[in-house]
């Protein structure tokens, strides 16, 4: 098994948080998420800047992923150094000081029946 | 971070805007997206061409994306040099003059429930 | 604009025609569809071979896309040398004889609302 | 046509088995899937590690997949070295003794209509 399956920088030129939820549960919360996996035999440190369409790029939202795991984060727990807005056009920039792999998920519930996307990020470097 | 995350020419083969919507914000109808991430510190001029199956390609439609933006454009909302038939099978090619990251997604809402897809274009330089 | 954005041979792993439709027109049936972008200036001559899971390959289909045009194939439709089966896992690997750009989408309604799904597929070469 | 078409090792940053169904069938049931094509002309063994976020990775599970064959193997059904939890975030990697091409589709059924995902993995060699 490789233990560095990955690359260091990534994007996700689409972001969108729905601004709103028919279903309950967190699970069913209309999220919009970053899923990093570090599958190297080292922690990584994880910055992502966050770009709009009308003013200045917001970050970095700083992460550890530790060695040997993954972490989904949802845009929507980003708290610092700001909240993201809902209703609101984004891309990101994901950047890794060990080599890791980016998925870009959302679950939009805002209607009755959810609807799903996903995609892998660019992998930049 | 780095500041030229991208390349300078991408496609996306699918191209389709639904005929319908049940939704009646702009955020619920059908749209076909093409969204640019920016992240290098020059403007960028981007030009979008339109292949259709049946008559010659139509454009370039012509955009500005600022360094350290993004913009979601909608197809259905193209007009010059002609808007893009609803109903009709499209692919589109990406040019830039600074690195850009491009990711296509479309929100189907033809039905009650809406539908939504996403993939990162090919970037083909 | 660049006249050879593409590659010349793809693949897609995924593949599964759903085996009924709730939508009655022939946009909202239930499909399988790989788009393909012809943006050279030649002709290509697409060749498609089918995968299956407990029996030898099916193929090539053999596809037209002229130059500077896009055409969205369905396997549903394919015939020649034989329909594939619906309800049954499949891949696809396409080759091209010019660059071309590929994309898998599918549409499924089988329920009352329809979901969608697409990817770029993999440029092999 | 090319019989080696794919690589050797992919990674599935996203992962997650929706924890309910309504669809009765196992065509309708929640699904989580990565579909492998294995387009050469060797037999492959194939190795998936499953990583969590707050435990060792799990596997590998191994699979053969002939030569000019198609699997498309749910994460739902693995058992051996243990079965993977249902609504747990997870990420896989994917290691195979030939070249394959691997792609990611989740479908989700926990409310009445269906959604829909799906990715080509990120091909790390």
């Amino acid at each position: 098994m490789k233990t560095s399956v990955g690359r260091y920088t990534w994007a996700i030129a689409e972001g969108y948080i729905p601004p709103a939820s028919t279903g309950k549960s967190r699970e069913l919360a209309s999220h919009e998420t970053v899923c990093i996996l570090n599958a190297s035999e080292q922690d990584a440190r994880v910055e992502i800047t966050v770009y709009f369409a009308d003013r200045e790029p917001v970050g970095p939202y700083v992460f550890d992923v530790e060695a040997r795991r993954t972490r989904h984060l949802r845009f929507n727990d980003f708290e610092d150094p700001a909240p993201i807005p809902v209703n609101t056009d984004f891309s990101s920039v994901i950047v890794s000081t060990a080599p890791i792999v980016v998925q870009h998920t959302r679950l939009d519930s805002r209607q009755a029946e959810l609807a799903l996307l996903s995609t892998m990020a660019f992998a930049a470097d």
